[in-house]
Parts: structure tokens; C-alpha cells; sequence
């Protein structure tokens, strides 16, 4: 049997350096997941561009994480982030997502857009799903980002854990869905910067939105088993 | 830090023989992933009624499944496999499943269901999922069997590995899907009963659509990686 290889957890294989990415851009960046995410991109050695609706809060916390991980971080709007970065990663709350990406669309075009959106509701009886009339997150980035390159990834990460420093190995697979085969491997070797994580393809846009709503799962298994739960992928 | 149990993965300590369930119907149990279901469940030690649209095909399965794992594996119909099981596994295909809970309602009331169904389409770009009025094939049993107690699991575990004898282990955990607690605490010892595999919460039935639905980026994986993938939950 032969399969596409899998980029590795050695850090010393790591290519990204090399052709890949070298600057990401973190919309909502000073939220939970878009920190943790960008404390783990400036740990790798990226220059990070964390971004915010206000450019000083943007800044503060990228001073912190600057100090913190010994890292090259910067803060800026979203929309100078989006303007910096060579890869986009979009990590807003879901009520923020379609009328940011569309304001931000002329300055996303050409780029690497990284969305891990999980459209969510809350009650008492924990989360749920919400419904998408483009279907997930993900397919309405690409609606609304025609000109971009759109992936998913990065759903089920815990946020707790990316933003713990001493967290050094982060025990999760993170599933790449997206329909350009190119954009879907730089997403895999930006995964494989993170300790402990492997971007593994999860298949097609059209298939995002039970990713996205499988967090309400993971949600479920965290209070159930107080965990701060993950996924791996067996047999590969 | 208190964390519910999880059933164990030592067959020395697994329950299911006291209190817990001492026969399995398995409804579809000639198709691929009822078999290989059933194949485990004889396997452990289990009565097992296979159920199929015709008994005669259910018998000659059954006999083969005996004869292969020395357990106590019976076929028949699907009425009589759901009149005798303890706990009744659905594993008829999606464009059967409304037809069959419907006619056997009455004589699923009061019992354990197990609904394993994905509703899934195919076309030349692979798998994908399929609306369904209900939110999901486990709710739609749900509202088909009200006087039930209806459970989710056994999505995600390939119907390859379970039904080849020389797999021991079965590298996979089992998210189990329900609102009636004790149901899905019997559920996750019936998975415990499976080397390799275990019983995972997973949330309620409104959550069970994207577990269902996950089957296809599993199928995408498995296209991809040329593997027989299944999910492991991390930090639990």
C-alpha cells in the first residue's frame, strides 16, 4: 500500500521553513483559540500577526506572547493582519465571521485562508450545532473569499491546552479539509509546527460542517469526563 | 479531579455478564457492519440474533459466524431477531431504516436500541451526508420508537476490521450517543466487550448528526491514506 505521507512529528523534518509559510495572521487573535494558536506558531519560530477588532488590544497581547515564547509577534487590526499574513487563519466568534470575511475579502485574495469556525449554540443542556445555510464555516469563507484559498482546520484543539505553556506536547490530530490539494498540505506542515500535533486530510469543504459541529461533542466529553479532550485518527 | 468510569478494556473486568446483556440482535446483520458487529459480539460470548429480510440468509450467516468464532449465534427474521434481543443493534442500510423501525415498533418497545446507521450519499467526489428531517438517523428511531430506549454508537468502526478474524485488537474508541443515561452506561460495556475498543459518552441524540455524518470524512481519510481509520479520543 502506498499513502501520501504524513508530515511528521519531528520538528527536524519540519519544511516549512523552506517554501512554506513563514508569516501567519491570527483574525480574532486575542480570543482563546486564535491566542493559543498563535503562542504555538510564535514558539515554532513563525512571525505572527495576531489581529483584533482594535489594533491596542491586539498589541498588548502580542507583547505577552512575545515575551512568553521568545517569538516574533505583532499585533494589528484584522485588517492589517490580513493584509500581513501569508497565511490567514480566521478564529472569530461565529457571530463576527460573515460580516468580517466580507469586509476583509479584497485584502484576503490570493492568500491562505486557515478558517476553524465552529458554528455553535449554548443552552442548558450544553452545546449544539447550529445550522448553516452555506453548510458549515467553512463553505461560507469560500462563498464569501472567492479569490482565497480556503481550508479548514483546527476545530477540535483545545484551547486551554495550546494557551498553557506548559503543555509541551499537544496530544491531538487535526483534521485539513479543503478542495486544493496544495493549500491542504501547507495546512499540514503548519500543523506539524505545533509539538505533539499531525494535520491529517479530512476530506472536502463539503464535508466541514460535521467537523465544525463535532466540537459540540468534544464539549460533551469534557464536562462528562472533565478532560480537555482531543482526536486522533487510528491506522494512519 | 472525578472522572465517571470508563469501561475498561480488560476483558477480566468487563460486567456486561452480571446485570448487563446477555443477548444482541443484530438488525441488518448480513450487511457488512452488522456481521462484523455480530462476529465480536459471538466472539465475547454473547448470544447473537442476527436479523435479516429473510431468515434463510440470516441462518446461513449465522451458522458461518458460529462456526468461525464458537459462540451462539442464531438467524432469523428481523421481527423475531428484535423480539429476542435484549438489546436490538440497527445496522440496515439508510434507505431502509424509517420502513423497518416503523413495522417494528411494537416489538422494540421497552428495549435497548442501538442505532449504528449513517445516512450517507456517494458520487464521483466520495462520500458526503445526507439531510434527514429528523436531524439524525438515531433521532428519527428516536421519534419512530418512542416507547424505546434509543441510543447511538458503533459509527466509525470499520466494517473490515470487525469482520476479520485476524484483527484481535481493534484499534478504535466508540462514541456512545444518548439522553438516557443508563442506557448508554450499558451501551459502553456492550463496546467493552470488543478487544481494543472503547465506550465513549459522546453527548445527546441532537448531537448525533455529525457523528453520523463524520463517516465520510473517515471515508475520505481512508481513500487518502489507503487505511481502515477510526478515532481515538485523547486526554480521557
Amino acid at each position: 500500500m502506498t499513502r501520501p505521507p504524513i508530515p511528521t512529528l519531528d520538528m527536524e523534518a519540519n519544511t516549512l521553513t523552506n517554501p512554506g509559510i513563514r508569516t501567519v495572521a491570527v483574525l480574532g487573535g486575542t480570543g482563546p483559540q486564535g491566542r493559543g494558536l498563535a503562542r504555538r506558531f510564535a514558539a515554532a519560530g513563525l512571525r505572527v500577526v495576531l489581529g483584533s477588532r482594535t489594533a491596542d488590544r491586539a498589541r498588548a497581547a502580542a507583547g505577552e506572547l512575545e515575551a512568553a515564547t521568545g517569538g516574533q509577534v505583532e499585533g494589528a487590526d484584522n485588517l492589517a493582519a490580513a493584509l500581513l499574513g501569508e497565511a490567514v487563519i480566521v478564529a472569530v466568534p461565529w457571530e463576527a465571521h460573515a460580516e468580517l470575511l466580507t469586509e476583509l475579502a479584497p485584502a484576503l485574495a490570493g492568500k491562505l485562508v486557515v478558517d476553524c469556525v465552529n458554528p455553535l449554540g449554548f443552552d442548558g443542556k450544553g452545546a449544539f450545532a447550529l445550522r448553516v445555510p452555506e453548510g458549515s464555516a467553512a463553505e461560507q469563507a469560500a462563498a464569501l473569499l472567492p479569490e482565497s484559498r480556503v481550508v479548514a482546520a483546527f476545530h477540535h484543539v483545545s484551547a486551554v491546552l495550546l494557551d498553557d505553556p506548559a503543555v509541551e506536547f499537544v496530544d491531538s490530530d487535526v483534521l485539513v479539509l479543503g478542495d486544493d490539494r496544495e493549500a491542504v498540505d501547507l495546512v499540514q506542515q503548519l500543523v506539524a509546527t505545533i509539538p505533539g500535533m499531525r494535520g491529517v486530510y479530512g476530506g472536502r469543504l463539503r464535508n466541514a460542517h460535521q467537523v465544525e459541529a463535532f466540537t459540540a461533542n468534544l464539549i460533551s466529553i469534557n464536562r462528562r469526563y472533565k478532560a480537555h479532550s482531543g482526536l486522533r485518527v487510528t491506522d494512519i
